[in-house]
């Protein structure tokens, strides 16, 4: 998916919610662990119940993995049912040596046909240009995360001699190996006030904002100093939307979680961004 | 496997190499094709034809991925039969949030039984400690990587406002977080004039040192710096031994560059560290 129509699937469903499906088997509804792939079960309901209320969909890949090659099963089937005109990102953190980012890169724009993953950016550009190469396919590189270890190096004890952040030097380098049509980043939620100067060195990448909901976050404190004319966010829920319930109408449940983030955009949308759409 | 283990193994063998299963589909031998599981079979045949002469076997992830759940199984039958006393490696460099990390360290120390698994430091402390969590079982951080891209953050344009690179901040901070007995880190063998610095903010972890053959770092400078009394390095090569023949002698042929490097270090420990074990 190009960066138009991204925009455009915003503008339809007055939406800039990701659902992050964070899908642990020892977490889902207890009846479900009755199919034959439960995980794909919990996913394929919660999809059903959210597909247009969303547009974007987040695996975290760690979730899968946990169940070895069955997990990665689930999530083959679970990129199959996504509905044309969501956004699909693998939240996966990876990034190596070139030739094998480039692996990484067929895996998950090919094998899986994700629109987008998540890459760490410590092993510098050639782990991360690899990636870039596909068309239509989009970088999310971590900046700011929302955990609290993003005070040990991103915005550590020290900060660089030229007087930034590492997560501001990572932000200023990259830019430039990438477009705004190719590349976003990864900032928490829980960082909104570091937003504003983000936005001074990124001021028209998307943003991939993780964090509200279960870690606190504010999504009018994100949108205050995040948002642009185009929009620009991707606000992830996980836990809160897809564990919002869990007996046999979890997805319905779950809808009502997606709903109410989803008013609550459509109202900072108008605000914000001072358009009806 | 705990660190004990791992040296007398090391001992025994005379050797501190660690192959490196990038098993590509596109690379490996024709002849294999005909196989149900062909990276399964290249798998099979070479640590078949080199047990006796590594230490350590490291798959890396991405080649696996790249098959999708299908990658995964062969990565799962490759893990069962790798003989008891040879360290195993998850060449994966993961690292998420918390309860994230906790699942990822689910995924290859109970799933898929590795005894190691290498992590990105990028997100920080709570995204480590969770693989640090279960008995005999490794984190190897990324420290300084082999590649052109270091040079970008690791040790790049700009200093730390302490006078130290990035690298050398990751190693001081995350030291802390574990021991000897479950941190190692990851340093290129194309970085080998920084060992020496290195060791003394490590003096006594394992290094995980990639880079040798195909990169062009050399195994000599490697061992000048890095070497110590317990001998305190994993060197590992990949593609130099595993695509050393193409044709149906090709496990032969990567015994033979393994022996080559096996003997180079059993003369480096003789020489080196002062011992004939």
């Amino acid at each position: 998916m190009n960066r138009e129509q991204l925009i455009n699937e915003i503008k339809k469903k007055n939406s800039f919610l990701c659902i992050g499906l964070d899908s642990d088997k020892s977490k889902i509804p207890k009846h479900l662990l009755k199919y034959k792939d439960p995980v794909f079960e919990f996913n394929r309901q919660i999809i059903e119940a959210t597909q247009d209320l969303c547009v974007a969909i987040k695996p975290n890949l760690a979730f899968y993995e946990a169940g070895g090659s069955t997990g990665w099963k689930s999530l083959e089937k679970t990129l199959k049912i996504i509905p044309k005109g969501i956004f699909t990102i693998a939240d996966a953190k990876r990034g190596d040596i070139g030739n094998t980012s480039g692996l990484y890169a067929k895996a998950f724009f090919e094998t899986l046909n994700f629109d987008a993953i998540t890459v760490a950016p410590y092993m510098g550009s050639d782990s991360v240009i690899p990636f870039l190469k596909f068309k239509d396919k989009w970088v999310i590189l971590l900046a700011l995360t929302s955990n609290a270890g993003a005070n040990d190096f991103q915005m550590g004890k020290h900060k660089m001699e030229n007087g930034k952040w590492l997560f501001q030097n990572v932000l200023e380098i990259s830019k430039h190996w990438g477009t705004v049509e190719n590349m976003m980043y990864v900032v928490g939620a829980t960082q909104a006030s570091a937003l504003k100067e983000i936005r001074k060195i990124i001021p028209n990448n998307f943003l991939l904002i993780p964090g509200v909901g279960a870690q606190g976050g504010s999504l009018e404190e994100v949108c205050k100093y995040g948002m642009k004319k185009e929009c620009g966010l991707l606000v992830n829920s996980s836990r809160s939307i897809i564990y919002a319930g869990d007996g046999k109408d979890f997805a319905e449940k779950a809808r009502v979680e997606a709903k109410k983030l989803q008013i609550e955009m459509a109202g900072m949308i108008k605000m914000k961004m001072g358009i009806k759409w």
